[in-house]
């Protein structure tokens, strides 16, 4: 398998980016990672670490995406940027996966207007997300592509997802739900009404609307929203959750009893951060282009980078791109 | 000041209503509580509690409204509700606020359609809850009135928001954001976008986006959003919280070191426990009808409730409804 991964993604780019691929070749022995970027900045960040006999290319990109260009411009202001590079080493068959922990927007837009376009029938790609939270997994699907979206929108990204579960959380029927203010069957919006009245008569596992405690509670295995609000659901528990461990360190700090009960309570602590650490997961996939995409958050460290690229091989390996494209004819969304 | 407490409205009614209002009548000597609700059970409740002295009245009503019985029909099909009989006390001027942990909706029409109705100028009532987490306090409008709501209503959601802000936060110029997906300017959905350019004409301190992450860190004092994101916002929330402080538990009793860390550590825990326990804010108030209406988790206990009933009070005596009247007037929105 050839991975293709973006060395100028990252907000620390290119050292958590190339450091990443080498943890990665390192384990996926098989693999080759290629890196795409400022070929000297890349070899230079390379060359600080022992490679000899891992599996690395490193294919040149001119041009940089920041996070601050245009998703809407980009694609046409930068044609020799690194995503986009990187992205038609997928699409001529010359890599089988790309991943990046740059601008989301900007490689939702090259990925589906310049490079990979969508998969047939596919109406708007969408991220899919896993939140990870004590033991829970939930795959949200749109984690933040697609601000706007209409009912039909929603109904594909409930199939995608559940594609998506199967392959990444190991399931064999994910339960799908859609994400509602309420859990009885009146609660919601038009648009989430309307999205669950076409998801009941697909051929999935549709347990109706889901809160968010449900997700945690593991009573739900894929949940649906459009992407503004599935954004603001995984960027509220990650507020929630960073903001009480902050508070929960500057008390235990405040004292020299309670400093002590932490340093005892230590290996609790490590437990409870592995189980909230977003970087466990590594990246979300940008399902219904017509390739296999990771997107990773900016803050990504080395361990994030290559547990995207983990994923990527096993969405290459699990056939889903193949997969969206026979679900989307056994269940088709006029 | 006379508050009517619905004692039929808790999940565990009217053991933790008629408890709190007790401990509001013993803190807040000076006001009367009346007690709404079946008349002989809130007596044989009373009777448990030693209230010699205390100013509070019962005033019999012969139907409960139910976490199950729908908003929309809950009006005319139980005309002598514990809330319809405490609300039109409001409404004919027997009392100057009303305070319920039941059913949120029925509360919202019950008030908006039946009793109190809206203040003149107001598209729709909203829910304004207080959202508190290691320290900081931000007023989230509508917290889950209104799933659907137009960008005119979210404007006027502002407008209400933060003339609660400096009642209940003490604010004299509180911060205005709208809840989105980024701080950038063209994020957000159609009806936010569309919301923050109306809000920017209004005499408000408006600061543009904020997303969740900005709400913790004290960034912005009031954040506005349709009741359905409001709602998912909050309700992420508290999900991401309340799990990780499962979890901790969990792993510190895992072992027998954790164990005496955890028992050192106590004070510190406690603080931080404090500093996310919902039922320290009480309820919060439906902003837009023509009387102080406070509606409380039904999950409330003794000290939410008496801490509703200081809401209302605050709100009564701040003249948070005559202040939305006046504010309606110098920002009218058509």
């Amino acid at each position: 398998m050839r991975i293709v991964l973006d060395a100028m993604g990252s907000d620390a780019m290119p050292v958590p980016d190339v450091e990443g691929a080498i943890e990665a070749a390192r384990v996926f022995t098989e693999d080759t990672i290629i890196l795409v970027g400022d070929e000297q900045r890349v070899k230079a960040e390379l060359g600080k670490h022992q490679t000899t006999g891992l599996k690395l290319e490193v294919v040149h990109a001119s041009e940089i995406i920041t996070m601050e260009d245009k998703p809407g411009l980009v694609g046409k202001a930068k044609p020799n940027s690194s995503m986009h590079v990187g992205l038609n080493l997928v699409k001529d068959g010359s890599a089988d996966a790309f991943v990046t922990a740059g601008n989301t927007g900007a490689a939702h837009a090259i990925s589906t207007l310049f490079t990979l376009h969508r998969i047939p029938g596919v109406k708007r790609p969408a991220l899919s997300a896993i939140i990870r939270l004590r033991g829970s997994e939930v795959v949200i699907v749109d984690a933040g592509a697609n601000a706007d979206a209409k009912p039909d929108w929603l109904a594909q990204f409930a199939l995608m997802g559940s594609i998506y579960a199967k392959n990444a959380l190991k399931l064999t029927n994910p339960r799908v739900a859609v994400l509602s203010n309420g859990e009885e069957e009146g609660k919601g919006t038009e648009q989430t009404r309307a999205a669950a009245e076409l998801i009941a008569q697909m051929p999935l596992n549709f347990i109706g609307n889901a809160e968010p405690k449900d997700m945690l509670k593991g009573h739900v295995d894929v949940v649906v929203a459009d992407g503004f609000v599935g954004n603001i659901l995984i960027k509220s528990m990650e507020a929630a959750t960073s903001t009480m461990a902050g508070a929960l360190r500057d008390e235990l700090m405040a004292g020299v009893f309670t400093k002590i009960g932490a340093l005892l309570a230590r290996p609790a602590f490590d437990r409870v951060r592995k189980q909230i650490d977003p970087f466990e997961v590594g990246g979300a996939p940008l399902l219904g282009v017509n390739g296999v995409v990771i997107i990773g958050h900016g803050r990504s460290n080395a361990k994030a980078i290559k547990n995207a690229i983990g994923q990527a091989r096993s969405a290459v390996s699990g056939r889903v791109i193949e997969s969206i494209k026979m679900g989307l004819q056994s269940a088709p969304i006029k």
